[in-house]
């Protein structure tokens, strides 16, 4: 669905949140398989059971695009995603935990070169079915002014 | 391969350097597919013709999730991936565009709160065939040191 | 997003329209391994370049799958998918055709059994970026009232 | 496997029967993968938990292609899948169940417009272990006659 | 489709065909991310053009996996798969060949150690459109025998 | 990584050894996906329950496949893959076995024809986390000489 906003519409604090998500064996596995990244963390059950955790935990990048791809839900054509800052993973994400995401506006300031576009940073948490954070991080949206700054 | 290294051991300016991989209408495809995100920028070839880039455009986390991914050569069992900072998408990348990631320890710090870790940086820079940098990000590890600050 | 809707509340003629996907051959080769049916129609272009169509096609079952799947975009918890009928292949769907799906209230009966509950039916088309419909069917949906029927 | 068959070749009664085949996690991840429906009702088990099967069920669309895909054996060069009438999912097949398919013959008609071909239908029934079938549907198929009526 | 044959039923000589199949981008994609092959071999286009080949080249084991699966066609249960013998990667197989299968019984002989069992040798040739193999091997069956040797 | 060798380089006995991998239900979903392999060995869990390992098993692709992609960590541009020798499937590997595997170089001979080019045989043991082993098979590289035979 499309919604238009301009910079000026965005609302400090406006929140949203998403429908619960399981993560599977089978989101790992075709992770590793995306990623190359077959570390024994994610791939091998015996190894992990030798471990802190004693079982094998999602690849931090699955967390994050799948917690990011939850949210991607109305299209603005006037903001275009430009990064993240501070992802912090917090808590480790086994097999067969569900996850939710929340994602706030939480600030907005002026592009340091541009007037005619603003930043827009949303605050997005992803947490587990047990109350937990498992990650956090700002999406930083550029995203245009209805009116260029003088 | 297990590459034993303690934060005394990182060196400020080793860099890593990968063989490249071309990203494939199907690797944006299953990154659809594993996060939901089936927004027309990436998927919809008729609408993305009438856009600035004229085609399809790999997901933001795609890119990340296979740069950070092509680093995943060799585990240090006394470091653990806290996270990353400044990940900024630089230069769109399309399909058929070919890729390869440097990585570079840029910085050592101390734990803001523990004695016996320290914070090392590795700055990412996945680059396309052409030499433009498509992403840069900090990856941050969280390293054991081999004996505790005072 | 979860949007609650008795059967009371359904409106003749109410319609919703989808963003538009282009089909891929991954999407071929994925729904064949889905399903099993690797059937030269769809896997072998050499053979496909000796018959009417001249290309590969699209499983019927794939385009009916995606079709729907682009429309269930709301949640509504009093709504159940209860089937489908008059499912029609119109025209084929070739790798990079685009599809956009309109889906369209048409009917509204009382349930043959239960007082309790009503069928809608909703008109899914799926159109081609040609303007041809590549599928057409009635996707039935078994509805709570909010007052059951005398 | 290609069988010629002609329309005047088909037996109502001739009926067809499917090894099993167990539907996995996976196939539900990669169904929602495939079609973008990532509805609560297959992905979250959380929430599937405090409704009334207590578990993710699988996507109407999976057991439908899953099931017709498992009858694609042999190749009828004088027939082709023209659509599916009264498809009903009867009961939810959940993650473990194992489905079998068969496939019969139930009615031959003449094509309204064309005198080269008839119309054949299959009766499809997808039954689960526990002997319970799962869907139904009428699988039409337009088929060239050997010769034309008059 | 269950087929019963005893080790004294194979008859030498006796030839299946297969339906062909096109090798996509995809296939290369999905089996790199089943094996964790990413050697710029069959993953980095830019690299392939320096090379002999000039293109990418699907994995071996991926042309064996799928020449192999492409015989899978009827089950014997007195048999089973014991493995395979010179298996040669003749010609190099690029994303939009097209593979037929040719298995041949060639030869038959007595289990070493089991008066119980046999030995069947299926002669599989991957051959690509343009004529030429691409890959040859012996799969090996371990058959029972109706009757067990004195 | 890049390790050149030449075919005097090769040393008897030389041996590695990979970090380990547990085969789920996914990897077996996707691999019948990938070969158009459904047999009910790997896919029917009900069936299975009447066989002797009352379970399902990986196809010997898979761990073929898999195994020997665990071993494809270094390129050496002097190399390639020309085949399997005795590829044995040993003991069937079930859902949730990890595997490793360890690859020795056993044998260095005249390549028949080419006096610039050698062939290297490596044994290759896919072993199980019961420490049995699963697949064993040569693999067989052809190599450059740094200076031709005579």
């Amino acid at each position: 669905m499309i919604v238009e906003q301009y910079f000026e519409d965005y609302e400090i604090g406006f929140t949203r949140r998403t429908m619960g998500r399981t993560i599977t064996e089978a989101d790992i596995v075709i992770h590793a398989g995306q990623t190359g990244d077959f570390f024994p963390h994610h791939m091998d059950a015996e190894w992990c059971a030798t471990q802190d955790f004693k079982q094998r935990v999602a690849h931090g990048t699955l967390i994050l695009s799948v917690g990011v791809g939850m949210t991607a839900t109305t299209i603005n054509p006037h903001a275009m995603s430009y990064g993240y800052d501070k992802v912090r993973f917090v808590k480790p994400v086994f097999i067969g935990d569900t996850i939710t995401v929340e994602a706030k506006i939480t600030e907005k300031r002026d592009h340091p070169k541009r007037a005619t576009h603003g930043i827009v940073i949303e605050q997005v948490t992803v947490t587990k079915q047990t109350g937990e954070a498992a990650l956090v991080c700002e999406h930083i949206y550029l995203v245009a002014r209805r009116q260029a700054t003088a």
